[in-house]
């Protein structure tokens, strides 16, 4: 045999196992394990799910894909999960900004609201916030909005992954009449999207908020979610009045108990039996070391939303703290009028560095566990950590590739402080939910962008005419 | 006449005036005067200047380009400036992070730069960090780092504007031996760069911090700075130990003054005479409300670099109570190896929220005013508002284009929201400065990206197998 000729090698199968996809990367972060990047390795899809993670050249000899994607400049990660967001708010993107929270409410967002949406303001809001959401490498949101059903039949349509929040208010608005009403309509898709029912969507119970939603009504939505076997995701401790408002409301009117008790929301919502592994908050900068204690013992989940949080003025959330004292953190963009993106690559990176400023220690939220938030934390708070957050064998292929050759990408000495510090939106190129191809190489799948682009225009003049007028009539 | 005939305009002029450019675009942002955006103008350039700024369609009557560029989807502001910067540094982005301030430097920054920085570290990662930075958007900017001259060089090679600091230390380095030398080095910059002297390049002296230059020769630099007529661009009040540290040094060293004096760094700059209109100070985490009135009432300028000042555990400077009380204040992305990355949109957005929640004020820095400081009050700052920062005829026409019909850019009710909320680099389609089209459709018109590409793999090479070694052997 001639000194450089190939051997015959004998491990090597007759034929190659025939599989639906096979994405090769320059480099993978699986995120589980924790800290590990694996260089020049192939993820291997069939069914929609991950059936092999090994090095590039021994998937090339073992299996043959019907789509093969050679990703030589790319980080691929496992999609980011969006912990709390308000998807069809996308169509107020902007509306109004830099006013104190109760205008920018009452004089903004609630009037609009009120006048524009409906069942065809959230079908297209949603078409508009998934396409954002896919171009910026997010592959599952947890969802809260009205007419959830609608949300519903665009994730069908798109492709995309959700917990969609079936929404819970004590007053008449434009989904419902009130807490029975909106409990009634919570049922059928409690029901329909069961976990394990359905291969994109899953629901929450989602009252909106301690300060909008009764006692009585709390506990109707509590005892709905455990009959589902859904979560509970609601709006908490998200700024300071809040807490402060609940003690006086608490001290007021409720005289089931002692006239000088001051329960704060989380203390309220631990009375009222709701403070468990199946509660989701949102936001949560107001909290005491107790409280975080609290939070952790019941295995309760909370969705940082650092921009937002900055944005509205509500504080910055002790997550340093949390992660310390053992809470599950994911991280969440809210809804685009009040961040204006649904960008999760800012949060990741605004999650790690603002957590160094505020405990003074620049180790606080390395790369690593931004990540991780952004990913399988909160994929852990949606109770779907078995099936994505992660790229590991038996996973659904829920994974995005990111661009790691343009000139403010390089040099690269870490792939995950790369993708936290320094990657943008903009270079993810390719995303895949069940290992179907709903971005590649930047262009939507499912999507029509220039339809969504004439249908947001058309909203947007709409809008814009209406608070015309509104303020030619002041 | 026909009803719908158009009628002969006899105001026309029989000969449109020939200039070198006309920029037509769907909004303008001229920053001077504040909060306008002006709807279908054009920005007409000749000479490097901007000779008019009008409605579209009188420009297009009154004037022919030798360039035209028509912008029907995209936003125009004057260029950004960064106002506080390492360029070179582009070569150490994500070298190492999550770290303390202290092992960062002293196990990972300063080693490579010893080992790595000359002349053609600089020259490569100026280009580098040029070429980011019209990608960026950013037209300007506050440049710190060894080696000016090679800086110079590629500012004149690449057509890109800076203030370029001649560095001083206390301590011998890469650059220079010490004070002498590094004040001798600097003189003939200072001369060549005078004010007025160049189209592009200005200069600062730079001594690099209170801590690392002594009180002599910081009045070395003044007298230095003063005869030239340059700014002084110093790192002040970076860290709270940094202002600890002072006042020790300050009681344990200054025979001169009364044992138990303590002087935070500001004020031995004060006392040395440095405060002054043609200071800038870099960062100003640490401040008294005192401290800020001394800021103010001297006409001392500030470069706020939130991102660097969150990761580095650094502090948050207090921008509202410095704008409230009349400070200048710029914005800087500090260098890429504590950011990641030299975007100033990031940085505009960041400074903007950031102050939101340090304030608890929803309404502190709104939009309009971080895009003047990230313009108009970063050219104050450098003493080159005569010049740039604006929109405004007479000045160089140093502009950008922000691409506003993508997805996660849409809907648009106010352009100047969007330009400090939802805009991304990546959003920057066109830069001009000078009147030259430096970034044309994304694309970099003298800068050469396939070969910044391949420059700077094989200084991360490099850098990276050094570290290697040096891990091996400990």
């Amino acid at each position: 045999m001639a000194p450089h000729q190939t051997p015959v090698d004998d491990t090597a199968p007759a034929t190659k196992q025939r599989v639906d996809l096979i994405i090769f990367a320059a480099h993978v972060i699986p995120v589980a394990p924790r800290d590990v990047v694996l260089s020049d390795h192939a993820i291997v899809v069939d069914n929609s799910r991950i059936v092999a993670l090994l090095p590039r050249d021994e998937a090339a000899k073992l299996y043959e894909g019907a789509q093969e994607r050679h990703l030589p400049n790319h980080i691929v990660t496992p999609g980011l999960v969006n912990l709390h967001t308000h998807s069809p708010m996308t169509l107020l993107r902007g509306l109004a900004d830099d006013k104190p929270l109760c205008d920018w409410l009452t004089q903004d967002i609630w009037p609009t609201e009120g006048k524009f949406v409906g069942p065809a303001f959230i079908r297209d809001g949603m078409t508009h916030a998934v396409a954002e959401m896919l171009r910026c490498g997010t592959t599952c949101c947890n969802e809260m909005y009205f007419f959830p059903d609608e949300a519903c039949a665009v994730l069908e349509q798109t492709g995309f992954r959700a917990a969609v929040g079936q929404i819970v208010m004590e007053f008449p608005g434009v989904y419902g009449s009130g807490p029975d009403d909106y409990l009634a309509k919570a049922a059928p898709n409690l029901e329909k999207y069961a976990p394990g029912c359905h291969d994109l969507i899953t629901t929450t119970v989602a009252p909106h908020a301690p300060y909008t939603v009764s006692d009585k009504s709390l506990q109707r939505v509590d005892a709905l979610a455990r009959e589902h076997k859904a979560r509970v995701h609601i709006h908490l401790h998200e700024t300071a009045s809040e807490c402060c408002d609940s003690e006086a409301l608490n001290r007021a009117s409720m005289s089931c108990h002692q006239s000088d008790q001051k329960l704060r929301p989380l203390a309220n919502l631990k009375r009222l039996g709701l403070l468990s592994d199946h509660l989701i908050c949102a936001h949560m900068t107001q909290l005491t070391p107790a409280e975080i204690d609290e939070v952790a013992a019941a295995g309760a989940h909370v969705a940082h939303c650092p921009s937002s949080n900055l944005k509205l003025a509500s504080g910055i959330a002790p997550v340093t703290e949390m992660l310390h004292r053992g809470v599950n953190v994911g991280i969440g963009t809210d809804g685009a009028a009040s961040n204006n993106s649904l960008d999760m690559f800012a949060e990741m990176k605004l999650a790690a560095i603002l957590a160094k400023a505020q405990t003074l220690r620049s180790s606080s939220v390395p790369a690593v566990d931004a990540l991780q938030m952004a990913t399988l934390n909160g994929a852990r708070a949606l109770g779907l950590d078995k099936d994505i957050g992660s790229i590991e064998v038996g996973k659904r292929a829920d994974v995005i590739a990111v661009e790691c050759d343009s000139i403010e990408m390089i040099p690269m000495y870490s792939a995950i402080s790369h993708v936290v510090y320094v990657a943008g939106r903009e270079h993810v190129s390719d995303v895949w939910i069940n290992g179907k191809h709903l971005l590649d190489n930047h262009k939507l799948t499912t999507i029509d962008e220039t339809q969504v682009k004439q249908t947001v225009r058309e909203w947007a003049a709409k809008i814009f005419a209406h608070r015309t007028e509104q303020k030619t009539e002041e």
